[in-house]
This record gives structure tokens, C-alpha cells and sequence, in this order.
């Protein structure tokens, strides 16, 4: 079990190897998986896990609230998924053709997500929200796509233009509107005109300071308007909240479909898998262009998420992930008023995210964030101090009770060090 | 064992499977794995496999040839690589950070590739040709690539410029090449002129027909010298040879070593993995740009690139992969001369290529090689008809027996169907 809040994690056999991957990997780590901007007390490499619990390279054992930045949604290692994996790695994973279980999976989103008429696998989140862009341009015959001003839809140039690396011309085609703001997203639409071929909505919108805006039920029917009104496809990238909100998709307690999704993360607790699921009229586009990749049919991922989503269907997991999140947030809020220390919580308590009021993102400066999620680490806690959280099926009540202990001591940290507000 | 000579295929299974899948997948099946445009004989779905045997879902057993399009290098659920799978499988594989792994194999990889310095990975082939793009871009400053004119580098718009669904803008910055035609790489650099950042070149090269073009040592020689000239980056696309021709790479024969190389398919036997080695001086530039994905630092694909490489390397797996080649190679070219049909077979012998000489494939005419196939996979021997082939360590002298007498029979189907020439 994590060490007791009085007792510290030592951390040398990650220093040890931190020192060795200096030399062989650059800059010693690289990707959204880097340690280096978290600070003291967060280790950079993993050697286990279990249910909602993981243990570094030195032993040291911690409550995981990041569920591996999403993947991991009914915990490290669940019986269930195992079974199936170890079933199907008996057979083979990888071959010169996919294996029944792409259909039987095919069949199962299709069946639990209502503009799901059809389903299309891959490996990364960016190869699903690429593939549903090329997909919404080959419907269209049109270029032009609107996306939010802060999203993150993936890696690459499709959606990384003006960053180091590419080209000028990568953000030909693209035009911002603001989240929930529907006025902009009109503007872009307008001049967009008669090219614009689809709008990119995420289902839950957080900056890159972990803010979360909720998707009010206006803006939400405001862009299904649109689209339907300028035949634009509406796609919507449910790579990070897909299947902790909703199975039949994040927006279905909306009333509002997309035309086409882009899923990943949660898919298959861990396994690499991508998916996009379409409504019917955009299938004749799929199949008028090649989009493939090496082990975009393997067998195993697969099967791991079969096993996934219907355990996620069969112990309502959903409800038992908004149980934990419920909560830590309560007992976070509760903590946070004692102690005197100003925090904002947003998102859903699926997909939390945590700020502390008198930090300043904007310029960069988290101070309290960094205290306070560092005492957390040291101590068995392992929470972010920028990007939302991810909590599984896993985290017990007893897990929450574990954390707050700990968080009371952070929250306390952090008072000592920067005074109440 | 696969069928005697005389006895051939059923695909119950595999119809029923079709039809289901018709309805749940885009056009019934996608990307390279689909078998709509395969002959009668070849299966879409498989069940099993064991070294160099498949089998598919009516239990048809297969000698495969395909090797799963690359990944398969040391043949199906290799016991060295599953044991290690399941070792690093029982620790867990996506956590919030990497495991010990992505060390071990980044020292592994740049201790056999000259130029590899240090080491990154991903998912896909087109991850790796897609970052070593952008990282030659990010160091130089400059924007134009040279590709080669027929050259596949891998899915989106990076690559795929001009496809349906892709911008007008997505093949900005890109100027091409014949290769092995190296007056013609000169002529694109002086087009490119100050803004050349990248010669992009495959390690070997194979059109859409599956013809194979020698790159000759005045051509690998050549496009270093402009890179070292013009301060270019010489990115290899070593994704479909890398670990079948030489562990060092595939030009290290040659005595050229390119800037960065990008590797995929035989990596990990099949495990889910890309990677890009490159020398010391990008590893500033690497650090300045956010690349990354979801699955990208898994334990277990790395664990089974380790047992991968290290078998190839204890066992001179590249070595018994000629061998195998090599039987298959001149048992053919027998064939095909007893039964008087004109092939042409080329590439290594571990990438092969064989095509009828009387085949059309500018015009997309291919019935000789439709046939050849098609009778070949109804009797056990999967081929295919337009792709190179790749061939394993776990090939055999009894497999290529049986083999050639299958293809005795498919030849002679040739001859038959459309004479001797």
C-alpha cells in the first residue's frame, strides 16, 4: 500500500535510469509522458500495475488518477480484459487479414452508438480525428474544416500546423471558433462558405491549463444546426472522454448525434486501439480512399476491447467511475474550504480537473499546483498538476478515503508555503 | 498441414464472416488487409498462427508469404518473443509513464545502427516517417522534401498529398525524384534551392505492381553527398527492410549512413511498434516540438522488439532469411522455365518480387499472377499477386518443398489458362 502520509518515496533507481535514457533518448524523454515538467516526487518510469494502483521503478506504490492519460478505465491489469487477451494471444495477433473479432467489435459500437452505422479501426487518438476529417472532405469535396481555437485533436500536421517542424501551408483549410461560443463558430462558417467540410468539436473542451468549458445544450444544437444547414459534417473527437461518460457516446445525453466520431483512450484499457464510427451515407467516402497501417487489424487489442466495453456495459461502469469521482471531489472541496485554500474543480468527476485560484496559468506560474501535487506524489498520490485527471472502475471508496488523507496533508502544504486566500 | 496438391480450400466461415462484416466495416473490409481485390483462394479473416504457418477461419492452413505485410520476422508467436510478452504482460503495459523497456531497447537500437544515436517510438510506420519529416524540418529550418515519384511513405496527408480527401495544400513543400535516378534528385534539390530540409528515400524500392528498382551504390552515395552539400537531412524509410536485410540498416552495406531512419513492421515480430533513430545533432531539435500518443510508451510491444532484435542477432536471423529467400527463389525461377512461363523475380531475397512478364500492370492486367496466386493459396501457399513478399527465420527447407510443389501445380494452372511464351 502507498507509504503513510509521514513517510516519503526515495527515488534512486529512477534517477539511476533517467541518467541512462539522457543518452539514448532525446532530451531523456520526450511526449506527454516526459517527467520533466512535473515536478519532485513524480517518477519517469513504471513497473507495474494493479486496479487503481501502479508501482515505479523503485517500489514505491501510488493511487492513479491519470489511468495512463485515459486508457485505463477499469484498472491496471482487470481479469476480464486479461482473459480475453490471453485467449486471443494464443491464437495470434497479427496477420495478413484481421481476425472475427473486428466484426464482432464493429457490431458492438455500431450497436451502442446511435450515428454508429459502421466502425473503423486504428492505433493512435490522430489516426482516428485524421481519418474523420479526410473522411469528411472525401464526402464533401470540399477543404475548408472549423476547429476550437485551444483543441488538441492529436499529433501531426493535420492538426499541429504552425508548430516547429511544419509547414506554412499546414493550416490551410482550417479556421478557429471559440468553444461554446456559437457566434464564432458561425463567422468561421460564413467564410468558410460554400467549401466548408466539417466542424471538429471535442466533447469535453479543456485548455492547455487543465480549464474545462461545458459544452452547454445550445452550442451543442447550435453546430448540429449549422452543419445540417451548410451539409458540413459535424465530428466529433470523443478521444478523451469517450466511453466514461456515456457509452452511446459523450454527447448523447445532449439528443444531439454527430455525423462521424473519433474514439481512443478508454477503448480498451491500455491496448492500442483507435476507432471512428460514421453514420451511413459516409461509408461510400471510406471506401474511395487507402488509410491503413501495420497493426491497425491485429487481433488482440481487439479483444480487449470486446472485453472493455462490455464489462463497461454489463457493471454500469459509468455510473461506478461518476461514484469515485463524486467523491474526490466533495472530499477535495470539503478539504480545500477547511484549510482556507481557493480551488476551482470543473469537468465531469469522470475527467476532473483541479485549479488553485490564486495561481497563474496564463503566465505560466502553478506554484500551488506544483506543491500541491508533489506532496500528493511523495506520498502515494499520483494527480497532475496541469493536464485533467482520468478515475476507472477501480478506485474504491477506500481508495478515495487513502487519498484524501494524503491530499489533507498537500492542501496543508500548500497553505504553509503560500498562506490561505 | 496445408492441403495436398489436389485437395483445395473451403471458405464457409470466412462468407458467412464477409457478409457480416459488409455491414459494420466500410466496403465490407479497408486498408492493405482487405481482400476485395485478391482472387478466389485467399481469405479476409484469419484465426491462427504458429511460426510460418496461418490458418484461417475455416481452419485452411497456409506456408505465409505475407508475413502479416512485414511484422512477422521470426514467425508467428515466436517463443523467446512470447515469453517475454508475457513476462513484461504480467507487470502491466500503459501506465502514466514508460517502464524500463523503452531504455533497454533505445540502448539496444543505437548500438546496432551506426547513426542511430538515440531512439523514439510510436504506433505506426507513418508515425516514424511522419516525425523524421518534421524533425528534419525542425532542425533545418527549411520546408521542402524530396519523396520518391512512386514512393509509399505510409497514410495521411503528410504522405498522401493529392488523394481524395486530402488539401490542395498538402503536397506544398514536396518536390520528387526517380529513384535511383539521381540527376533527377539533383534537379529537385536546385528547385528547392536554400529551402531544401529533407531527402526522403525508401531503403528499398518497390512500385505499385511490385516491381523492385536496385538502389545502386552511385545513387546511395550520391543523395548523401547533396545532403552533405546543401545541409539537407537524409531520412531513410527503412519501415519495410529494416531488420530483414541488415541489423545495422538496410544501406550499411553500402558503407552510406543516413541522417535518420525510420523503422516499423519487423521491429517487435508483430507487437505494435514504430520507431526513428537519428544522430546526435537533432536530438535539440526532437526536444523542441510535442509529438506523442496514447500507446506510444507501452512496456510490451518494447519487450517484444528486445526479444526480436536480440534472436535476429544471436541466431543471424537475417542470414536464415536468405536462405529461405534463396531455395524459394531458384525452385521458382525453375519452375517457371520447365513450364516455359516468363517470370521476373527481383528485390532481396528476403523482400521478394515476382511478376509475370506477360502481365500488364500499367494497365492493371494481371492475369497470370491472379492465377499463380489464387491457385497457390486454394492449395495452402499464401503469395500475393501485386505485393512483394516477406519471408521469415521461421521459414524451412520442408516449407519451401512444399511450397514449390504447390506452385509446380500453380504454374502449370498458368500455363494452361494462357500458354507458354
Amino acid at each position: 500500500m502507498p507509504p503513510a502520509a509521514e513517510q516519503l518515496n526515495a527515488y534512486e533507481q529512477d534517477a539511476a535510469l533517467r541518467e541512462r535514457a539522457a543518452r539514448v533518448l532525446p532530451g531523456g524523454m520526450y511526449g506527454h509522458q516526459s517527467a520533466a515538467r512535473l515536478p519532485e516526487g513524480f517518477p519517469q518510469f513504471f513497473a507495474r500495475g494493479e486496479g487503481s494502483h501502479i508501482w515505479d521503478v523503485d517500489g514505491n506504490e501510488y493511487i492513479d488518477y491519470m489511468c495512463s492519460y485515459g486508457p485505463i478505465v477499469l484498472g491496471h491489469r482487470h481479469p476480464t480484459v486479461e482473459r480475453a487477451v490471453a485467449a486471443q494471444s494464443a491464437e495470434g495477433d497479427c496477420f495478413n487479414a484481421p481476425t472475427e473479432r473486428i466484426v464482432e467489435l464493429a457490431e458492438l459500437m455500431t450497436c451502442l452508438i446511435g450515428h454508429g452505422d459502421w466502425a473503423w479501426f486504428a492505433k493512435n487518438g490522430s489516426d482516428a480525428t485524421r481519418f474523420a476529417l479526410q473522411l469528411a472532405r472525401a464526402h464533401t469535396g470540399r477543404n475548408t474544416a472549423l476547429r476550437g481555437e485551444r483543441a488538441y485533436h492529436g499529433w501531426g500536421s493535420t492538426w499541429m500546423g504552425g508548430a516547429l517542424g511544419m509547414t506554412p501551408s499546414d493550416t490551410d483549410f482550417q479556421l478557429t471558433y471559440t468553444y461554446n461560443d456559437l457566434a464564432t463558430v458561425r463567422v468561421a462558417a460564413d467564410e468558410a462558405g460554400d467549401d466548408l467540410a466539417a466542424i471538429v468539436v471535442s466533447a469535453v473542451e479543456y485548455d492547455e491549463n487543465g480549464k474545462w468549458t461545458a459544452p452547454d445544450q445550445a452550442f451543442v444544437q447550435g453546430v448540429r444546426d449549422v452543419c445540417d444547414a451548410t451539409g458540413a459534417v459535424l465530428v466529433l473527437d470523443d478521444v478523451r472522454a469517450g466511453f466514461r461518460l456515456d457509452l452511446g457516446g459523450s454527447w448523447a445525453s445532449y439528443g444531439v448525434e454527430p455525423d462521424v466520431s473519433a474514439y481512443c483512450k478508454a477503448i480498451a484499457n491500455g491496448y492500442p486501439l483507435a476507432a471512428v464510427v460514421a453514420r451511413r451515407e459516409f461509408e461510400d467516402a471510406a471506401g474511395q480512399f487507402f488509410a491503413t497501417g501495420s497493426y491497425w487489424f491485429s487481433g488482440v487489442a481487439m479483444a480487449a476491447s470486446i472485453a472493455t466495453i462490455t464489462t463497461l456495459q454489463e457493471t454500469d461502469g459509468v455510473a461506478q467511475i461518476r461514484r469515485a469521482g463524486t467523491l474526490l471531489r466533495e472530499g477535495l472541496d470539503a478539504q480545500a474550504q477547511s484549510h482556507g485554500v481557493a480551488i476551482q474543480q470543473s469537468g465531469p468527476v469522470q475527467v476532473p480537473s483541479l485549479r488553485f485560484l490564486e495561481d497563474d496559468p496564463a503566465n505560466l506560474q502553478l506554484p500551488r499546483a506544483m506543491t500541491f501535487t508533489s506532496e500528493a506524489a511523495k506520498r502515494g498520490v499520483y494527480l497532475h498538476p496541469t493536464h485533467n485527471w482520468f478515475l476507472s472502475t477501480a478506485h474504491s471508496d477506500e481508495d478515495i478515503e487513502r487519498t484524501l488523507a494524503v491530499t489533507d496533508v498537500a492542501f496543508a502544504q500548500v497553505k504553509d508555503a503560500f498562506g490561505s486566500d
